[in-house]
């Protein structure tokens, strides 16, 4: 089994993470995207999505798509659970992790990809061209002051941002708001005391440097 | 257990497919989108998403987002399995699912809530106001347009989204081409042969009138 990915990837390190956690062994096979290899001949056999991360099973299968990479390894390799055990908790990671993926992390990359001047053309990850549309890039940033409130507010009521238990969802909001910092100057703001809190703690954890 | 929906609402149609393809049993609770019944204090106290459909267990805990809906179910119930049975199955019919939920529908959507005029200022679904931005309403077009010529490609190599199988995937996709062709009158192409063959399989079977 193999992953495709970029070391500088928001998207590939929220695999890395739960690989992390998992205490798995994986081979890592970079992609550069400073060249940008995801659109060369060769990864589009890989994954004609053109885009990573990319898990090959050792039949050559492809799963593409971070969640159901992320669900992939969590069912392939059951202990050390990420994305919960029974049918309620399963659904209840599901729906957070989500959450975090559509309202926080898409956000931030809606952002970036209408904003960068390298990525003109490119505003939609994928094989198809999109010309970058400017009025997307502050109603990003207000999605993610959003964000920040909403998962503020969640995390008033839970330890962690599924329920009692470190999960995927975690991975994913860590990766946003490291992702929004970098992009946007956009910290957790010092108000949100209940996130900065969750913050620091899922920062600590030997996972978070994957 | 309860399903609050509206019988117009596209993803609460997905659900309810999916709910007919198991032959489940389960209370659906309409929500009135024509009176905003979504955004009221009744409905926020079950969702406060203040989006339908939303599950909710006999314990009282509360499934919003489809995908994550769909997931329960099938866990929950796992006769006539629609999310796959295998590991790999599961991702693959999640990645199809996804993709055919983030490339179709949600272009969909995203093009009906930046066009229509009873939706100034609710161009996202949720409990934060957003402009509408008209250039969203031409790039949505073309993405379904790149959606259908992807979908096309697929049919042509798989029998269903996902492979061997009818499953979730094809709901998703099913109710992206009905929602397409309501809104913006752009049902399947003539050209496409093997979305049409597909799609003609899939709207036949009784589940297609939940």
């Amino acid at each position: 089994m193999k992953l495709y990915h970029s070391s500088g990837s928001p998207n590939s390190r929220r695999v890395r993470i739960l690989i992390a956690e998992k205490h798995l062994d994986i081979e890592l096979v970079p992609v550069d995207l400073g060249t940008k290899e995801q659109l060369s001949d060769a990864y589009r056999a890989v994954n004609p999505r053109l885009v990573v991360p990319a898990l090959m099973l050792d039949d050559g299968a492809v799963i593409g798509e971070v969640p159901a990479i992320m669900r992939y390894l969590d069912e392939a390799y059951p202990k050390l659970p990420l994305l919960g055990i029974t049918p309620k908790e399963k659904a209840l990671v599901f729906m957070w992790e989500r959450r975090a993926e559509l309202e926080g992390f898409a956000a931030v990359m809606e952002g970036v990809r209408n904003a960068a001047a390298g990525l003109k053309g490119r505003a939609i990850a994928g094989p198809h061209s999109y010309e970058q549309i400017p009025a997307l890039v502050e109603r990003s940033k207000a999605r993610v002051a959003n964000f920040y409130s909403d998962f503020e507010a969640r995390l008033t009521e839970a330890e962690f941002v599924a329920g009692d238990r470190y999960s995927a969802a975690d991975i994913t909001t860590l990766v946003t708001i490291d992702f929004a910092t970098r992009a946007f100057a956009m910290p957790v703001p010092d108000e949100s005391i209940a996130l900065k809190r969750w913050y620091r703690g899922v920062s600590a954890r030997p996972s978070a440097t994957a």
